[in-house]
């Protein structure tokens, strides 16, 4: 089984106002979207479109949480979340003015208490067997430490399971620290993780001499990967993007599905772009088009870039 | 039994930010706070904190009426809302900047079919009887027609209920045409039905003329009303002014309490003052303090201002 787990899940709220945003009156929403927020979640998403049995796990706060779970439903999601009891799973909402240009407004997400922590390890202990794939994405809440996000993933080894970790920062060295099975950083976050000078291929082969499978996303330049002391990129042809979020959390869901199918790192990889690349085409935040995956594959390029 | 109906409530979500608004970053939010919106509900609210039983009626959408119902719950307000099917309850978004100034993001409502105005309507002829208190609140939304409001208010009057009409614009109009039994403009909105430059002593007469009760809420400096052809306003005693949100509906919900207990007019429009100065005094759009009620009655100025 495949269990995903998003430990501060969030409800996407995107509001098109009919004017531009102004202080001191009222601004007049034109059209409203909810989409799902957490990058788990969208993984969550993708497996399913792509038929990939799984169950969404984390917290969810219970004051909303009926919302939360309607927006579940639209990607067909079963989850199992801890309901954390008088708080709300947080919102983030963007506001898009009518002449361009947007604003948005994050929350911190629920306080999580130790017995709900706890609740967790247990549905854990008792549910996830070996062989089972365990993708954990996105920060937790600020509740919830290092220490505890530690001891998740030290809960899931003593099951012999696979364990992906799309998180960044301090999160990102302890999966790596833990031993986690698969890291994708993007950039932006490979240069945190490693603040020198170095050209990022350097960067690059640092990380993947730490973590079994290392993936690091490039935006619309695909991603790299390290195979036998070479690095490729694989490169997505150009598409008409209408939408980037979720693109990286939707790479991720494509290649875990390939896992999931015993798929080689390369293909694994390209299943991820495959994804990504088709999710980039849709407004949604995990919306794709098994229609479009054939145009994807075949014009795709895999280049050795060092 | 006095009934509120609100025909397009609002969940009111306040959200202080850690900085202040800026385009194209990530705004995040400090402290977070929901109340209940919508002006009938508020009278709701008043009604049950002055121990008045009360019915809250209207339109809910579906999607999120949990979140509503639980808002609902803060003031312990009974209620029977049609519940509207894939739609949601509107959310009205207040976003405070950490160095003041703030932007509020409204949207319009649901849709409501035919089928759920036409179940409204059955409630109110099953539910209403002879003495009944009715009290409608607020703009409805964009497809609930000026027909629609006229039909409801005519099936209301079919019984001898006493109707209380707080709307604005072409709703107030037809109120008016229509014959309901009390209506609450402020200044602008009594400008606004006699655009022309007489005084607004004037306006007022005219309007007193046309509807059995009639009050002109002024804010800060009170209310007026008319008596054997005299005006009167009621003035508060200066007070702390925390939050002027909800303010007008808490005067209604003070005035239709005087109703039900058969108080005067002057009476009805004192309490109203009464109610609403405590409002002020607190953040919640509908919070307000029994304790506060002596110092404010002892300390309201009654004027014969024309």
């Amino acid at each position: 089984m495949i269990y995903t787990i998003t430990l501060n899940p969030a409800i996407d709220k995107i509001k098109y106002l009919e004017g531009n945003l102004k202080q001191e009156q009222n601004n007049r929403v034109e059209k409203n979207f909810i989409d799902l927020g957490g990058k788990a979640t969208h993984v969550s998403a993708i497996l399913q479109q792509l038929n990939q049995e799984n169950i969404a796990l984390g917290f969810a706060g219970d004051m909303n949480k009926e919302e939360f779970y309607r927006v579940l439903e639209l990607y067909e999601i079963k989850h199992e979340y801890i309901e954390v009891r008088n708080e709300s799973v947080r919102e983030s909402i963007v506001v898009i003015n009518n002449s361009g240009g947007s604003y948005m407004i994050t929350e911190k997400g629920p306080i999580i208490s130790k017995l709900d922590k706890k609740k967790l390890s247990h549905i854990l202990e008792d549910k996830v067997k070996g062989g089972d794939i365990i993708v954990i994405a996105g920060s937790p809440p600020p509740t919830y430490s290092l220490q505890d996000f530690r001891e998740l993933i030290k809960i899931l080894k003593r099951n012999s399971v696979y364990i992906a970790c799309d998180v960044a920062g301090e999160y990102l060295k302890a999966a790596l620290e833990e031993k986690v099975d698969f890291v994708k950083p993007n950039e932006h976050e490979l240069n945190v993780l490693y603040p020198g000078e170095e050209e990022i291929y350097e960067k690059f082969m640092k990380l993947s001499g730490r973590v079994k499978n290392a993936v690091c996303s490039l935006g619309s330049e695909g991603a790299m990967y390290m195979m036998k002391d070479a690095i490729y990129q694989v490169k997505p042809p150009k598409v008409d993007i209408l939408s980037d979020t979720g693109a990286g959390d939707s790479f991720v869901g494509g290649y875990i599905y390939g896992v999931s199918q015993n798929y080689s790192t390369r293909d694994c990889v390209k299943q991820g772009i495959i994804v990504s690349a088709s999710k980039v085409q849709h407004y949604g935040s995990c919306k794709i088009d098994l229609n479009q995956f054939n145009y994807i594959e075949n014009n795709i390029e895999i280049l050795e870039v060092r």
